[in-house]
C-alpha cells in the first residue's frame, strides 16, 4: 500500500496481488469515475534508472496542488477518483504486464476510466490493452516504434511499435493508429515505420498548432500517454533519457486537455527521482489537467 | 550578521535587535536610496521547507553578476544600496511581522526603498505595512487570497489577503488594490474574492501583454512582490510548492521594469535552497533589475 | 584515456603527452573528419568550479541520443568523428593552451575538424590558433571581452577579446570579427569595446532572427564556440555562473545549424557536475547538431 | 494517510482528525501490541528543516530490511504492529501535542505500545504523557534542558526538561528522572540543571559500558526516545543540528536493547530528508530492534 | 569502452562482443597479471537502483589515490593489470552471466586474476564459474542464501545460494564451502540454510577476530567476493540496500588483506551513485588493497 | 565581506586588500586573542574542487553549536576570537600566499594566535610563515610531502614538504619537525623523505596512542594543521581526495585537544560543498574544541 493519490480515496487496503480483484468490495468501486494505480516498473531503463519511484514521487509532490480548478470550475476531490496504489512490480515484464492489465481491465468493467502512473514507458501496454481504444496519442522525445531493443520486445523503446503492430503470435488488441507529439529522435528504422499511413509525428515546433486543433478524433477512443521526456530537459530532468529541444509545460497542458474529451485511458510514465521534483510535480500537474477536463467533458 | 548583497555596502555590525534601530550611525544611512534586509522567515510553509536559507543563497548566487547594467547605463554599486543584513526570524509571526515592520519603516524614514529577500510570502506583509502603498502588485503561482490556512490567518498563502482586508481587529494599514500576475491556482473562495473590483488575476499567458502595457499606475505608490514560484519549476525548482505552467523569467523581468518605476517597496520571496541554484540566481537578478530600473527612472 | 564520445572511434591509448602526436597511426586518423577532444581546463571559473567534469560527463550523458538523425538523414556514427580522449589539463593556463593549440593543429593538419568540449571557456583560445579563422562566432551570456580579469588575462572572461586582440608582445593568430549570441552582461568596459565594428552582439531577444539570416559569412572560415551559460539556467543550471534570460535549446540549436557550414572548428564549454544533467545533455546534443548539420553541408 | 511501515498493518482509512478516535473499529486494535503513528512536525528546527518528511522517510528506507531477526527468532510482522498513518501537523505546537497525546493515549488504552517517528524532538512530549512513565531514556547529541528557546518553552531544544518539570500552571504529568546517553553539548544552564539528583547524563564515550549494565530500571516504566543526532554525524546528517563526536550505531543499538525491555513507550525523532539516506536507515533499524527486543521479554 | 582503472593498461579497443575474445591481440594479455573488467548489471536491484553505475565511478573515484603501496613497497601499476573496460549489461541475466563468465575465463586462461567491479551482487555467479573456487568468501550484509527471490533465482539476493547449491539441472561448478563476513541479517530460510556444515557466518562484531586468524583456507582456492553494504551504511551510503550496524573500512580491509593470498578471483559490488562518493571510493580502496596484498603475497 | 564565526566578532568592514591592515582599528584587534580568517583558495585541488566554498560552510554548519564547552567550563564567545572575514583568493598562489602571510602575521603582531579556515591546504604555507613555529603538526590522510606536483612546487600536495624545506631561493621560514598523524597514503618518494630524522609518520591505528602521550613539544612552538581528509570518508566525504582507512572524529578531536596548549598558530583546511555537511560540521567542531583547549591552558 501507498498513500493515494491527493484528493483520490484510497481503495480497500492497498494489497495488490493475482487475486485482489476477487476482494474489492463492491461499493467503493462503483462510484468511482477513475480508477488510479501505480505501476513502478523499472526493469529496461536504457540509462538513468530510478522509475520505480516514480508513482510515488508524483503523489508526494501533487499534494501542493490545489483541489479547485477554476477553468473547469470543478474539484479533483469530487471527481471521484479512486486511488488503488502501487501494482507491485517485478522483472518479468510479460508476466508483469498481463496482471497490470487484469487490474485496469476491471477498472474499466466498473464503467471507471484509468490512470496509471509510471513507471517506465512499457506500462502503457497494459493500459492500451484493457482499454482497447481505436487510437493512441502519445506525448514523447522518441518515437518508441523500435520492433525490440537490446533482444527484448517488450522495452520501454518499443511500446509504441508493440500497441501498433502487436508482439507475433499474440492476439493482444492494437490500436488502428497513433499520434506521437513532441517526437524528436529515433532510429532509421522507427523513422521509417513512422512513415506509415497509421502512424502521425508531430514534431515540438508543431505541437501547439496540433492541439489548437485535433483533428480526426471525434467518435474515436483515444488513449493518451504522456511521456514526461516529451518535455524538454530543462522542464523534466528526472527522466531516464533527456532529449533536449522539447515540448514546453503549457504545450503538454494544451495536448492533454485537447485530447482529453476523446479518451477511455490515460497515463503518465518515466518520472524518476533523479531531479528537484520538477518532472514529478510537472506529470501531476498533467494528470489533473487530464481528469479536470475529461470530467468536464462529460465523457464518463 | 551576514555577507551584504554583492555591490551593496554593508550596515553597521549587522546585528539586529528590538532596539538597534537607535544604534545605527546616522551617517552610513543618510546617502542610502535602498535598503536591503533579509527576512529569512519559515514557519508556515507548507510542503518543502527552506526559505530560512533564501536571504543568503540569493546573495551567494548573485555573486556572479555583473555590477553595471548596459541597459540603464548604471552600475548596481553607485545605486547606493545599504545591505543591513538578516532579521533573524523565529517562529512568532506576528510579533516578527511587527518586528520587520519596524526595521523597513526605518528606511522609508530614511527615505530609502526597502528591498526584502524572503522568507516565506507571509513577510510582504511587513513590507506593505511599512511603505502604506496604494497598490500592491504580486508575481505569484497562486492567489495567497485565503482568509486562513490551517487555522492561521498570517500563514503565507494569506499574505495578499491580509494586504487587502487587513486581519479583523488591527487597524494596520491596508492596499485599495491588488493585481496577481502570474496566477494559475487558488481554491474556489480566493477564486471568488478575487472577482472584486480591487483584485486584477492576470494569467501568465497574459503577463506579458499586461507588462507592455502596465496600466493605472501613474501617480500612485505601488508594492511590488515577486514570489519565485510565478516562475514555471523549470526555473525556479528551489521553492516550497512548484507549480508547473507558469511564467518565464524574461516575462517576470518585463513586469518587474514595467512595474519598478512607481514603487514605493519591493520583495522577492519563497526561495529555498532545494535546487542547483536556479531559483537564487532567478531572484537575485529580478532584483537587480528592479533597482536598475527604478533607479533610472528617477522615483527616488 | 576516458570514454570515446557515443558513435565516435577511440583514438590511441588515448594517453596524451607532449610527444603523443609522433606516435599515432596514421591508420586511423587518415579518414577521420572530425577530432574530437576533452579539455577538463579548470582553472580560472570564478563561481562554481567544476569544469574538469565537464567532458566525460557530456559524454556521458550522449549516450543516450540516437545515432541516427532524421533531418539530415545521417548518422553520427558515420560522420567520422575520432575521439582522442581528454587531453589532461593543469594550472599553467599558457603551457597548457599551447600544448592543446598543438593537439588541435595536428587535427587539422589531418584534414578533421577540430571538436573539443571543455573545460572552462579560455579553451577555445586553443580552438582558435589551431584553426586561424576569420569569425568568431559565439553563444555566451557574458562578452568575455575583458582585457584581464584578476589580473590573469588568460582568464575565461578574457577569451573572447584574446582571439580579437591576442596578448601583447604573442604573435598569435586573431579573428577579424566577433560575433556574440545571447550575451545580456558584461562590464562597462566590455560594453565599449562591443561598439567597435569588429563586434556583434546579438541579444537573446534577437537570436532567432539572426539565426534565420546568418548574415555575411559566406566564404569566410568560421569557428563556433559554445558557452552553455548562454542558454537560460532553467535549461543548463551546471555551469560556472548562471545569468538569467537567456537563450532557450531550440535558440541555441538554430544558431548552431545557421553557422555550423561556415565552420572550420567547434566548441562546446563551461559544463559542470552541478546540476542534474541538463546542461551536458544540451551541450552534447549541440555537438551532434553541429556535426549532422556541417557535414551534410559538405564543409569537409 | 500514508503506505505503513513495512511489515505493519495499516490502520483505518489513516485519515486522522480530533474526532477521529471514535471511528476506529474495534477490531484492528484489539490485536495489536504496538500502535505506529508518524508525527512529522516541523515548527521549532533551529537549523536544517526537514523533519516534516522524516516519517515516511524512515518508513520508506525500512522496507528493504528483513522482516525476521534471527537474534530473537521472531519476525516484525509478527509482533502486531499497527500503524496507524502520520498524524498531520500544523504550526500551533501546544494544540498538536494535545491532539497528539489523545492519539497515543488511545494506543495505551487499548494496552498497545505507543510508537511515535517524529518529526521533531517536541513530540516526545506528547509520548510521556499519554504513556506516564517514570523514567526518560533520551538518545540525543544535546541535553535538551532548556528553559526555552527563542521565548518558546515548546522548542525542541527543550522537549527534556518540559517531560521532567513540566510547563508552569500545568499539570501534564513529569517523570522522575531522565537519563540522556550520548550527550556531549548544552548551555551553561542546561549543564547546571543536569547536577541535579533527577538527571543522568552519559557521554558518548561511556555509553557501552552504560547499556553493558543497565541500571535501575527493574520494576519502574520507561520511556525510550532516540533523537537521530545523538549519533555521530557520519552515519546521520540527515538531521536538523549535527553534532561531532557521537554515538556509533551499534553502541544505539545497544542501549535500545538494554532499555526496551522496561519501555511503555518509544520514539524516534529529528530525521530529515537531507541526506543520502543514512539517518532514515539507522532510525528505522533501531525502531525494528526495540520492537524485536522489546516483545522478546514479553513485557507486553 | 570506458576509462581504465586508474594505473592498470586498457585492453584493446574496449568494445566487447560475444566474439571479442578472439579478437584479443595475445601480446597485451600475455604479461597480465590481473584482468579487470566492469560489470554493470542493474536488473535484479530490490530497492535503489544505479549499480549500472558502480564500474565507472570506482574508476573515478579510484583516481586519487596514490599508485604506491608503503606496507608492501610496491605500486598498482607495476602489478600489471589490464582493465578490458566493462562488459555492456543487458536484462537476459542468465545469458549475460555466461557472456560475463567467458570473459572471465579468458582470463583465467591467460593465468590472469580475474577482477570484477559490479554491477549487483549477481556477477559474482560469474566470477564462481570462470575459477572454480573451492571456498567463496563474501563481505556482506544480507546471507544472499535465499532460494528465490521475487519468483527469480538468478536475483542478487541468491547469489551465494546459487554458488553454493548450484541452480537445478545446471552443472556449473559449485564451491564446497562459504564463509559470509559482516552477515547481519537475512530471512529466516536463510539463516536455517547458513547452520549446514558448508555454511560459516561471521557476525559484523566477529570480523576482526576472524581476520587475525583466517582458519583453514591454506592451500585452498578462495575466491573473494566484497558487496559494498557489508559496510556500515555511513561509510557506504551509494548502495542499493543500506543495512546499519555493519563493518568499518578497517575491518574489512583486514579481511581483504588476510584473504588475498589465498585467491583465485575477486569482486566488489553493489555501488551505485546514489552518494558523495563514500561507497566508490572504498570500494576502490580494497580492490587495490586485493592487488597490493595478492602480488605481494606470490600467488600468481 | 563574509558572515563571521558564530560567537566571533567581525573585524571591520570585512574587506581585505593590500593595504586593509593599515585601516584597522586598533581598538578592535586590541583585546582579540585570536584572529580567524577564511582562507578560500581553490587553485591546486586535484580532484573535486570546491574549497572556495569552504570558509562560509564551515561557518554556517557552526552556526548549530553551542557557546558553551563543559570540559572546560568556557564560552566560546569569551574567548575573544576576531573574525577577519575571508581574504579573497585568487590563482596567482605565491602572490596569494604572500598577502595572506601579511594578514596573518598582522595578528600574531597583535599578539592574537592567527586562526585559518581553507580552503585547499596549501594556506598553511602562509600560517607556518607567520608564526614560525618549531614544530608542525598535521591531521592528513597524504603525507604532502611532495617536491613538486604537476610541475607546481607550491600545490597542496607539498605544503608539508615546503615547511620543511622551503622552496629553493627562498629565505621564507621553515620548521625543525614535522608529525603527520592519520597519514595512510604517498608516493615512494615522499614516504622515503618521511624516513629522515625530522619527520614522524603516525598512522591511523597509532593516532589514540599518539594523542595521550603528545611527546617533546614541551617548550616548543607548534602549529597545527588539520586536514580534513584525515577523517575517514564516511565522517568527511565534502573533501578533495577521500582515503578510506582514516581517522574518527574523536581521534580527530583528542589530537587537537593534546597539541592546542603548545600552540602558535592553526588551520582547519580541505572542506568543499559536495558533501551534505559532514566535513564543515567536523571541521567546525574541531575549531571550537583548539579554542576551548588552548585558552584553558592559558598559553595566550
Amino acid at each position: 500500500m501507498t498513500a493515494p493519490f491527493p484528493g483520490a480515496r484510497a481503495a480497500g487496503d492497498g494489497t495488490h496481488s493475482a487475486t485482489a480483484d476477487a476482494d474489492r468490495t463492491d461499493a467503493e468501486h462503483a462510484d468511482a469515475n477513475y480508477h488510479l494505480v501505480g505501476a513502478p516498473l523499472d526493469a529496461t531503463t536504457t540509462f538513468q534508472p530510478g522509475t520505480r519511484f516514480g508513482p510515488d514521487r508524483v503523489r508526494r509532490f501533487a499534494g501542493t496542488f490545489d483541489d479547485y480548478d477554476r477553468r473547469t470550475d470543478s474539484s479533483f476531490s469530487e471527481a471521484a477518483v479512486l486511488d488503488g496504489g502501487n501494482v507491485r512490480a517485478w522483472n518479468d515484464v510479460p508476466a508483469y504486464l498481463d496482471h497490470l492489465t487484469a487490474e485496469l481491465r476491471a477498472a474499466v468493467i466498473d464503467e471507471a476510466v484509468p490512470l496509471t502512473i509510471g513507471g517506465e514507458h512499457t506500462v502503457t501496454r497494459a493500459g492500451v490493452r484493457a482499454t482497447e481504444p481505436d487510437v493512441l496519442v502519445v506525448l514523447d522525445a522518441h518515437l518508441d516504434l523500435r520492433d525490440e531493443y537490446d533482444g527484448n520486445p517488450l522495452s520501454h523503446a518499443c511500446v509504441v511499435r508493440r500497441c501498433l503492430d502487436g508482439l507475433g503470435g499474440s492476439d493482444h488488441p492494437t490500436v488502428d493508429e497513433v499520434v506521437v507529439v513532441g517526437a524528436r529522435t529515433g532510429s532509421r528504422e522507427e523513422w521509417e515505420r513512422s512513415e506509415s499511413e497509421d502512424v502521425t509525428v508531430v514534431p515540438p515546433e508543431n505541437a501547439g498548432e496540433w492541439s489548437d486543433h485535433v483533428p480526426d478524433l471525434d467518435g474515436r477512443d483515444v488513449y493518451l500517454s504522456v511521456d514526461i521526456d516529451g518535455a524538454d530537459p530543462g522542464f523534466a530532468p528526472g527522466t531516464g533519457t533527456m532529449e533536449p529541444f522539447g515540448l514546453h509545460p503549457r504545450e503538454m497542458r494544451d495536448v492533454v486537455r485537447g485530447v482529453a474529451p476523446h479518451c477511455v485511458g490515460f497515463d503518465v510514465v518515466e518520472v524518476n527521482d533523479r531531479d528537484d521534483g520538477q518532472a514529478a510535480s510537472l506529470a501531476g500537474k498533467l494528470l489533473l489537467e487530464f481528469v479536470f477536463e475529461h470530467a468536464a467533458s462529460g465523457r464518463d
